[in-house]
């Protein structure tokens, strides 16, 4: 062997804001994104996956001069070419990219799902990894919103599919077009009265100053809506204008607009009424004379009636003006699911589960490519989150048992404990022989306990030659060890010994008889 | 929005060496690694699912004075930390960091299967790509071969089934011992000619250079012994000489060690015998003195014997002294899994599929971290060739069909056809309503043409007042359009008309009725 210099040891460690997953975690998880495919299938939608890396150019977040563009992204630069690579922080962008890049081949409307994990250059925190699972489904080149509406029935369905019961979820729409129009009334009113001389114009004097004032009012009018669920009414009311105190007392700036035109806000974040009709009537009165608020609400009325006349009504989906969905990309209907049920927050206070998946229209992410814009709409299930939610809810796939233990405790009769496994193998049954150091018989026990193994067969030489084996009843051994009583275990001993060929018969009597 | 600085629009391509997989490509890859983990569960292995992206230390391939260590690797430089990162190049350096990190609450031996992308940084080429799918089993912590023997009788069990049926594979089982053993006898003459004057010594004038050749000549015989399967004995023999002309008439130099030499090597290689036990006789002699190859045998035999015991024979799994499974980390057992079915080359010759998964015994991989060291064995499955062999023998999981799909002839009226594809998936028909533009009808069919669906439904307002719908079998019309004579078809219309009603009944009937 070549000589090799002297090192000290590698640290055995995940980089930070990365995790491993443990068996069920895996299987688990696993087992819901199969459930999940199978609606999306159901609806229509092809697989799609595609490599965790893209180049940077593709995904597209990033600013030419920047020397390192690795900004939230995890990023490299290629040795020959001196291209740009990144790891993919979403299925939209790759989907983008494949709609442009295959776009003479694809069928149009293209339909997709994407499972898989993402990569976020981030500071990690409690319960916020660097690498995560998302699952999507998008429709790209559907200018009708009947495709917004049926991602929306979609999504419901697949909450159901995964163990979410009806009632304890909802789904909640909204449209950007409806928050531009109310943005734009009130917008509108601000940069009258800040530029009152006359029409906003661009290139002249002060105007673009009033025009990204108008802009970071607009942001941080959004911002704070995106607040409501949280604040309330009053709350929204005082971060618009004065300012409010948070719970820990401190001071958060408001944004400073007058009383009225908070009121007007407000007025629109309330605007859910009892039925969806109820919301769209009032929220034809929040837009105005706005031309894209009253798109909005247009598209918004399709929606629940293309739902409603499905059978998706009020008590599933729910036209909710308070729906913001980030600052992102999207130009159209907006959705999210949320999970109403009730959980403890980390102080023991009840609070909502709250959002498991969102999306919305973006039109404009595959013109980034072609120059011609390509309408698309499309949903992403916050794996985790959602896993979680049927954790609490005991509706997670249960755990698959551990492997039937066969000890050895004779090492030359190897072969014979291998017949064995071989034999229940066969039934179906998961099994293995112990293939530690057998010296100990402790440990061969300890390893069948850390395995949550339910039965572990015994036979040494004196078992062999009376053909017999022992099997040990690892659940029942349990259940008596934790009992300060054995009396009531006595019917029906935790060990017992049967005739060898008998194995796969008495083992499945002992896995039935829990 | 703010103000973007205009640039030329980025180009929709994956990195050169990425691919993209639609539809089938994605489910079948995904319905044979669900057959595969069944079995690896069965035989009590745990799933593990770690990150792609891991320590460049921890993956640990790299020497420390290099300044970019990203050779072969996707590496790239934390910016707050400054520590390396890179991406996972296989399943087994993260399963030994894995195995340091968590060593006390791990089970002992710990069995774990892994399913995954891993990334390679090599130049891509045809049908190699720098991102794909590996599947691996592994025991950590099992000193015995028993460990080894189990993980062969699991890759022939996890071969039949994926649908590789008995005959068409076979397992081949080597030693690094009885190589090591061989290749002792064969250097230890070359070593004692080259340097005659006494005992190989070193660091004493010329001593070290000699012990460097002879590690060369040991990797070279190595090399030359993983060709036999190609060039045969006698190009064996050849290579290990004077040389050889290659079938292009290049000329491939040789080791150059003596005929007799070679002689011992290629008996060696030829030792594989009519059953194991002949085999192992074989091998015995071809070792000589060698207490390591005679280890390596005893090894063997355990492992032929185990397997036989549990009905694993000479036809699924055979002892062969011919693997080797490359100059890696192999220390005991090597093993591999070839089908042995014939296919034709690029140039029409017919030749064997070959080689879809390998492994073998490495104890010093863990030891890098925790220095001690701790025995390991296992398998990884080439996803994409073993994918690839079943496809040609159409057993890869049959693509699902295409969805029914409900054409638009009057777009006032998508909640009726929402309502149609929400009946036909309420009874488990994949289906959807054309969401693309409606106008041009012959899109609509050209979509369904496209997405290989089975059934169109069709209802313009003259069927609707009518409470009627049409069916177009579109399997049957494409049936037709390929025949030259209508005739035959008359009994079964393509398509026809159908009480609006019956849509689920008449659905399923003519997706049977194929």
């Amino acid at each position: 062997m070549a000589k090799v210099k002297k090192q000290s040891r590698p640290k055995a460690e995940t980089p930070k804001g990365f995790r491993d997953y443990f068996g069920a975690d895996v299987t688990e998880r696993k087992a819901m994104l199969d459930k999940i495919a199978k609606v999306y299938h159901l609806y229509g939608f092809d697989a799609l996956e595609t490599s965790g890396v893209e180049t940077v150019e593709a995904l597209g977040k990033f600013l030419p001069d920047v020397d390192r563009p690795n900004e939230g992204v995890f990023a490299w630069q290629e040795d020959e070419t001196a291209d740009w690579l990144a790891l993919r922080y979403d299925l939209t962008a790759p989907l983008a990219r494949v709609a442009a890049q295959y776009r003479n081949d694809l069928p149009s409307p293209y339909r997709r799902y994407a499972m898989g994990p993402v990569w976020r250059n981030e500071k990690p925190g409690p319960g916020r990894f660097r690498q995560f699972y998302q699952c999507d489904a998008d429709t790209v080149g559907a200018p009708s919103v009947a495709a917004d509406a049926e991602i929306c029935a979609m999504l419901a369905d697949t909450l159901e599919a995964v163990g979410i019961v009806r009632g304890d979820y909802i789904v909640r729409v909204n449209n950007r077009k409806v928050l531009n129009g109310v943005l734009h009334s009130v917008g509108q009113d601000i940069v009258d009265e800040t530029f009152p001389f006359g029409p906003r114009t661009h290139g002249e004097g002060g105007a673009e100053d009033v025009v990204s004032r108008h802009e970071d009012w607009e942001a941080n009018i959004l911002r704070t809506i995106d607040k409501f669920d949280k604040v309330g009414a009053s709350g929204v009311m005082e971060l618009l204008t004065q300012g409010r105190k948070d719970s820990s007392g401190a001071f958060i700036e408001g944004v400073g607009i007058s009383h009225a035109r908070a009121g007007k806000v407000v007025d629109f974040l309330e605007s859910r009424g009892d039925s969806n009709e109820e919301t769209i009537e009032n929220l034809r009165k929040s837009i105005g004379s706005s031309t894209i608020g009253a798109e909005g609400v247009a598209e918004l009325e399709t929606i629940a009636d293309l739902l409603a006349a499905q059978g998706y009504g009020h008590d599933r989906i729910v036209i909710d003006p308070s729906v913001v969905r980030g600052l992102g990309y999207y130009t159209g209907p907006v959705y999210e699911a949320e999970l109403t049920f009730e959980i403890k927050d980390e102080k023991g206070r009840p609070r909502q589960f709250g959002s498991v998946a969102g999306g919305g229209r973006y039109d404009d992410l595959v013109k980034r490519f072609t120059g011609q814009a390509v309408p698309a709409t499309g949903v992403s299930i916050g794996v985790d989150r959602l896993l979680a939610a049927l954790r609490m809810k005991g509706q997670s796939a249960t755990a698959a048992p551990g492997p039937v233990i066969v000890t050895v405790m004779d090492r030359d009769r190897m072969a014979d404990y291998q017949k064995m496994v071989g034999e229940l193998r066969a039934e179906g049954i998961r099994a293995e022989v112990y293939l530690g150091n057998p010296k100990n018989f402790g440990n061969q026990l300890k390893y069948a306990d850390k395995r949550a193994s339910p039965v572990a067969v015994i036979q040494g030489t004196d078992e062999a030659d009376r053909g017999v084996i022992q099997l040990k009843d690892l659940i029942l051994g349990a259940k008596i060890a934790e009992t300060a009583s054995l009396e009531e275990w006595k019917d029906r001993p935790s060990q017992i010994e049967v005739p060898r060929d008998d194995l796969v018969a008495e083992v499945r009597k002992m896995l039935a008889g829990g």
